[in-house]
């Protein structure tokens, strides 16, 4: 897409840093009552008064991360938004405000700049985030994007990951693997265009899956959810690097145990019909895929009447006592060791 | 000095994301009431009660931010988290956490990445600031350091850059010129050293440039002096940019000019002799050099009785109406506009 030689093309030398800035986030707009300074000081400026609050913060890079030749520059920048404001989420917190940094070659003209823009800025519309702060600077080489997440939660709400105890439900939320098959099927097409340049994909059987991929959503809504149902997880975290490794860390840092019912796990029908395309265990998919960004918790048993009707929430399994270790409960009923095959950002392949 | 063939290395990729940043971090003490949680879950959670949260980011990037040959990763280390306290200082704040979020090649051994957070570590514990959370990732190309510093500050307390008045004293801490200066010498010594590797460069008459530019001090010491002498500035900003950059903002936000004294602008004689021996003007050099990471404020003239025995304070001019202008008043008693020739981080040179 940046490579269209018929698109406007400004130069960002043209525009300065500071120049660069405010003709990025002209359109910004302040939403959140917590926000009492956001760009033009030294720092911003909140008051989240008697509230704790939430920082978090993640590193997209280009080539490890992200593929500009399938990923348009306006879903980047929605999505980088997203991958931070899960993790407020996961904490029972409501997401405030935001910080983006960028480093950009100069192969990028202001045009693709704006674009990505164009995505921070509707991820900050939808999710009543405001961007407050960031760095804009040259690479010497490729896109990077590293933004932090600021939110707020009261002390009595926020959950934290080591808080599982035996007997919990373990509860996920929409369903699993979609993300990472939609990853697949974009890097079957580059494959094929390389080949082929005057190929034209049909990517209308795996619509869901290539959105999951590209535009994927934070479960703002869960947060809310959970307050209407008036249900308080008693642990949480959200699925960044795939199912196993997320339970991983709940039971770990918990010190429980767990059994997960293979059966259980929430698939979407385009990933059981790609999995059998691709001849892929849409159960590994799931456990292993990652970036769905869904949410995963226990609750205490008493609360299980409170969420079983909802068509977001499913319970996949539950807390153990910690020596009974984490196991997947097969279909074929077997007990099988869990084990963490998550994406392993930092080397782009999958850890053994 | 990464390339030191005895040096042992240990490849990243043994460690995997999880075991890197745990082994990194594991030194880092926990030293402020304020963080509930730091590293381990979705988010960190920090409590400041009644006090405002000030936040604020800078990417800093190998090849336009610095240069390894002759920056040890230590100082890196030290300096990245000092160009983000300055900023928290120059709202007159607390700087209290920070995240750390690094891209890295795989040509960094992890004795590397050792060093850069040895570097870390000090500045944590020098400046009492909690390390709570980040990202660390593989890079395409180089390393990109992203530092988010958390801060707080009473309501009451906090200085903008926007509320400069007429008359006030415009007041700078420290001296300028002396960062940009040692980069020279370093870039000289660089020069050299690629004609005749066997050069021993004698730095003894630059220590004071060289640290400055390798080793700079955020000023914390200020917010606490400027409290013991019950000074509330009325604008305040950090020098990052050169003096002249930041006098221009101060007075472009606050909607005054300014008299700028070149007479009383703050050089050490390090600067004064480095300047003549490189034939550049100090004048020059203290209004565009950068990277001092001194504080620039104003202050009602009432307070300066508290403020002029101080010898790490010098009043440098004062604040007049916007239609006055922006003024440097030279030795020779002429009145020239002051003009932004602050170094641009986005291109690596100098904007016109």
């Amino acid at each position: 897409m940046i490579e269209d030689k018929n698109q406007q093309r400004t130069s960002i030398a043209e525009l300065g840093e500071f120049g660069l800035i405010s003709h990025l986030t002209q359109n910004f707009k302040i939403k959140q009552t917590t926000t009492v300074k956001a760009m033009g000081d030294d720092a911003a400026v909140l008051d989240f008064k008697n509230k704790q609050t939430l920082i978090t913060t993640d590193l997209l890079v280009e080539g490890v991360h992200f593929d500009l030749s399938y990923m348009p520059l306006k879903h980047l920048g929605y999505k980088a938004v997203m991958v931070n404001l899960s993790d407020v989420y996961a904490m029972n917190g409501n997401a405030t405000q935001i910080t983006v940094s960028i480093a950009v070659s100069n192969r990028f003209p202001l045009e693709a700049l704006e674009e990505l823009y164009e995505g921070i800025h509707l991820a900050c519309e939808t999710y009543a985030v405001d961007l407050v702060g960031g760095d804009t600077t040259s690479s010497t080489k490729g896109l990077l994007i590293s933004i932090t997440a600021i939110g707020e939660v009261t002390k009595k709400k926020a959950v934290y990951r080591n808080t599982a105890k035996p007997n919990d439900l373990l509860v996920v939320t929409g369903d699993l693997g979609a993300a990472y098959l939609g990853l697949q099927v974009l890097e079957r097409e580059k494959q094929v265009f390389k080949v082929n340049p005057n190929s034209q994909p049909d990517l209308t059987p795996y619509t869901y899956l290539v959105e999951r991929q590209l535009k994927p959503e934070a479960r703002k809504d869960i947060v809310k959810l959970l307050k209407d149902l008036e249900v308080k997880p008693t642990s949480m975290i959200d699925i960044s690097d795939g199912l196993s490794s997320e339970i991983i860390h709940i039971c770990t840092q918990s010190k429980v145990g767990c059994n997960l019912f293979e059966e259980k796990i929430p698939l979407d029908p385009q990933v059981i019909s790609t999995c059998e395309e691709f001849e892929l265990n849409s159960t590994t998919i799931a456990l292993s895929g990652g970036e769905d960004y869904e949410l995963l918790f226990t609750i205490s048993q008493k609360d299980y009447p409170k969420i079983k009707a909802n068509p977001n929430l499913t319970v996949i399994g539950h807390i153990t006592d910690e020596s009974e270790g984490m196991n997947l409960i097969t279909r074929a009923n077997q007990k099988v060791k869990l084990t963490a095959q998550g994406w392993n950002a930092l080397f782009n392949k999958k850890e053994d």
